[in-house]
């Protein structure tokens, strides 16, 4: 049993968050699989913006991270479950507030007390992974830190721009060669 | 070039808000494919999350909606762009405030007006994805309607919970059996 859908409509309608909603109600709460998908065009307000659905009771093949380069972990638990996972010779970024201990090598390593250069630098320990991202592109450039800004004041409520924008440049600036 | 990267942490962290600022970034503002897929351990706040994401240079492969069982349309655009691709017999759900000349026949069609029963009937347009949520749910039963009140109790913030629910309740009734 499964079922494919499209929602869609312009921005601003709340099409993709009923995309995100449909999931997380199918995965987390009904116990189904589902793949979300979605797309904005270029314009924001007003521009298009679509998201694919797909729920289903059999598992959903698609491409996997199997052994990821990058391992971010912001808790302990996280070292235990993923870095047995990490390629040899990947990243590991943690939050050295939550990690004390990091695995021993083979690896390059990135600490970076997050959690309190937001909460006493920023003054708000809700920009967290603001930081963590900041340090992320920083270390990897695995996006350009001008789209992150981009996707940043794309995303976040108008009123708490400033703050995760001082929280993301923190992180990059930690870390940026 | 494709780097795949795991974010994990424990809930309350932004580690899942991490991983979609990321893929924004990556596919909206950097013209790079990404791939983000996402995990919460059942319980909530405190329990593990984690994402995946991949970002290519090259197009991901992953299995994509080709003919919808159900097209959500909230704006004409949409209707044009996706009406074509729905499966015979399918179910198209509109928004008869926006859309008002809906295609001939060949498929169940549910008309809704679903912008103005949210600023009129809940008070706020913000939530007419929660109307077209309930419609879907209460015509398809894609996900059982308790497992989206669970959803939206989980995602919404706790202030905006009630008009959430309402929202969805009302387009629910509106279309339930």
């Amino acid at each position: 049993m499964r079922t494919d859908l499209i929602i869609a409509g312009v921005g601003g309608q709340g099409s993709i968050m009923a995309g995100t909603l449909l999931g997380t109600a199918a995965v987390v709460f009904d116990n189904k699989k589902a793949l979300q998908t979605q797309a904005y065009s270029s314009e924001l307000r007003g521009g298009a913006a679509v998201t694919w659905v797909i729920i289903s009771d059999e598992p959903i093949v698609y491409p996997r991270v199997v052994h990821p380069d990058v391992l971010v972990a912001q808790a302990p638990q996280a070292v235990t479950r993923y870095f047995p996972q990490l390629k040899p010779g990947g990243t590991l970024i943690i939050d050295s507030d939550m990690i004390h201990e990091p695995p021993p090598n083979g690896y390059r390593l990135i600490q970076i007390p997050s959690t309190s250069i937001a909460s006493k630098e920023i003054g708000n320990s809700i920009v967290t992974n603001l930081v963590i991202l900041g340090v992320l592109i920083g270390a990897t450039r695995v996006v350009s830190p001008d789209a992150m800004e981009k996707a940043i004041r794309f995303s976040v409520p108008k009123s708490k721009i400033d703050m995760n924008l001082k929280a993301f440049r923190r992180g990059f600036e930690f870390e940026s060669p």
